[in-house]
C-alpha cells in the first residue's frame, strides 16, 4: 500500500519480536484490518509512550495516565487514546462492513473472561513479558509491575503455583468457552455468521499471549470455544505490524 | 423533574459538600446542564468507584483503572466510562444544542492550561482537597496520593512554597487567559458567542477549585479570560447535585 492512501497512524507497543503483541491494540488492528483502512504503525517503547502522546497534544484519560493504542487519522488530524473511544469512532468513521460494538452475550463474555481468564494470564503471560522487552522497556516493566504486585516479577515463575492458578479458574474458562458457542449453528463468530468487537477481544488476548509463550496459547485452545473464535478471525490477523 | 423523565444516571465523586466538586465530572455536568438532558446523580466515595463501576459491567480503561465520570444512559441501557468518551456520546446522542467538542484554538488552551494552572493547582488545590473529603475517603486519597508524591500531603501546605509555585507560573496563566479572550468581540465564549467544550474545561476547573478553597478562585480571577468565562458558564453551573 502507498504511503498516500494512508488514513490511520497506530501507535502500538513496541516488543523485541517487531510485531503487535498487547491484547488491547490487538483489538483495534483486528478492526482496522476487517475494515480494511489503510494505516501504518509507530511502535513506542513503554517509556516513551507518555512523552510522546503529550507531545502530540492528545489529553490524558480520566486517571492521568497515557496508554496506547492511540491513532492520529490524517484526514481530520484527529489524535484519539483509549481502546473504546478508538472502537467507536472507527466504527462511526468506517461504518463498511459493520461490526457491532456491543452485545448482551459479548458483555457476559468479555466481562467473565477478564476475570477468568485474567487470573490465568496474570499467572503465566505477565511474568514472561519480559522475555520479548527491549532492555530499556524491561526496566520501566519491572518497576512499575512490581510496585503494583509488591513482590519480584519472578516469584509468579513457580510451575506450582502457576498451575495451581490455572486450576482454579479452569471450569470457569470452560464455562466462558461454551458461552462463545452460543450461536455455532449460524456460523463461527460469537454473534454466528459476522464478526463483533467481542470477538476481536478474545482472539486479540490469545493472539498476545501466543506472541509471549505459545504454551498458554496451547493450552487455552484446549478448551471449547476459543479455537473456533480464534480461527474464524485469523484472517484478520495476518497483518502485525 | 419528575423521576420517570430521567435519561441519563450520572456518578460522580463524593464529597462532605454533597455538590460536585471533581473538575472531570463538572465538564460532564456542564454538558448535561446545557442541553438540559434530565438526569440524576449518585455520588461515590473514592474507594467505591471501582467497586461499583465492576459491578455494574463496566471494562476498565486502558490503563486498568475505574473513574468518574461515568454515565448509565437508560433508554439504551449503556455503561460510559472517561470525560472524553462521555462528551462524544452525548454529542452525538443529543446534538441539540450543538457544543463543538474540539477547535485549534480550544486544543492549545486545554494543553497549556493543563500545564500551567495544574502546575498552581497542584501546590493550591490537591492538598486542600482532604478538608472536603469523609474520613474513608481521606485514608484513601492520602494512600494513593502520597505513593505518587513521595512526601506526606502535607508538606504541599508550605506558604512559601505555594506562593513560589503561583509565581513560577504567573508569567503562563496570564498568557492563557489573553487566549480566551481572543474572540472577545464575537461574545463572552472562547469561540465566542457560543459555549464549547474548552469553556467547560475551564469553568469546570474553576469551579472545582472554588468548591475546595475560595482563596484559589479569586487569584485566578484576578487574570484577564478567566473570569469572563467562568460567568458565561455560570447558568450551566446552577445545579451542582
Amino acid at each position: 500500500m502507498s504511503q498516500s492512501n494512508i488514513e490511520i497512524v497506530l501507535y502500538d507497543l513496541a516488543c523485541t519480536k517487531n510485531i503487535c503483541f498487547s491484547p488491547v491494540v490487538w483489538r483495534i488492528r483486528l478492526m482496522l484490518n476487517y475494515k480494511r483502512i489503510p494505516y501504518r504503525t509507530i511502535f513506542l517503547e513503554f517509556p516513551d509512550i507518555e512523552p510522546t502522546l503529550k507531545e502530540l497534544g492528545i489529553p490524558p484519560s480520566d486517571s492521568g495516565t497515557y496508554t496506547v493504542p492511540a491513532i492520529h487519522h490524517l484526514p481530520t488530524n484527529t489524535h484519539i487514546m483509549d481502546s473504546a473511544r478508538i472502537a467507536d469512532f472507527l466504527e462511526s468513521t468506517y461504518p463498511d462492513p459493520p461490526l457491532p460494538l456491543t452485545s448482551e452475550l459479548g458483555r457476559k463474555i468479555e466481562t467473565q473472561s477478564r476475570k477468568v481468564v485474567g487470573t490465568a494470564f496474570s499467572a503465566s503471560v505477565l511474568p514472561r513479558e519480559m522475555g520479548i522487552l527491549s532492555p530499556r522497556a524491561q526496566e520501566y516493566f519491572r518497576r512499575t509491575r512490581e510496585a503494583a504486585l509488591g513482590h519480584p516479577l519472578e516469584d509468579l515463575l513457580d510451575p506450582e503455583r502457576e498451575e495451581q492458578a490455572w486450576a482454579a479458574v479452569e471450569g470457569a474458562i470452560r464455562e466462558v468457552g461454551e458461552l462463545m458457542l452460543t450461536h455455532q449453528a449460524e456460523g463461527p463468530f460469537i454473534l454466528g455468521a459476522k464478526p463483533s468487537y467481542t470477538d476481536f477481544f478474545i482472539a486479540g488476548a490469545m493472539q498476545s499471549a501466543r506472541t509471549v509463550h505459545e504454551d498458554v496459547f496451547e493450552r487455552l485452545v484446549g478448551y471449547p470455544g476459543y479455537r473456533e473464535v480464534y480461527e474464524a478471525c485469523a484472517p484478520f490477523m495476518q497483518r502485525k505490524d
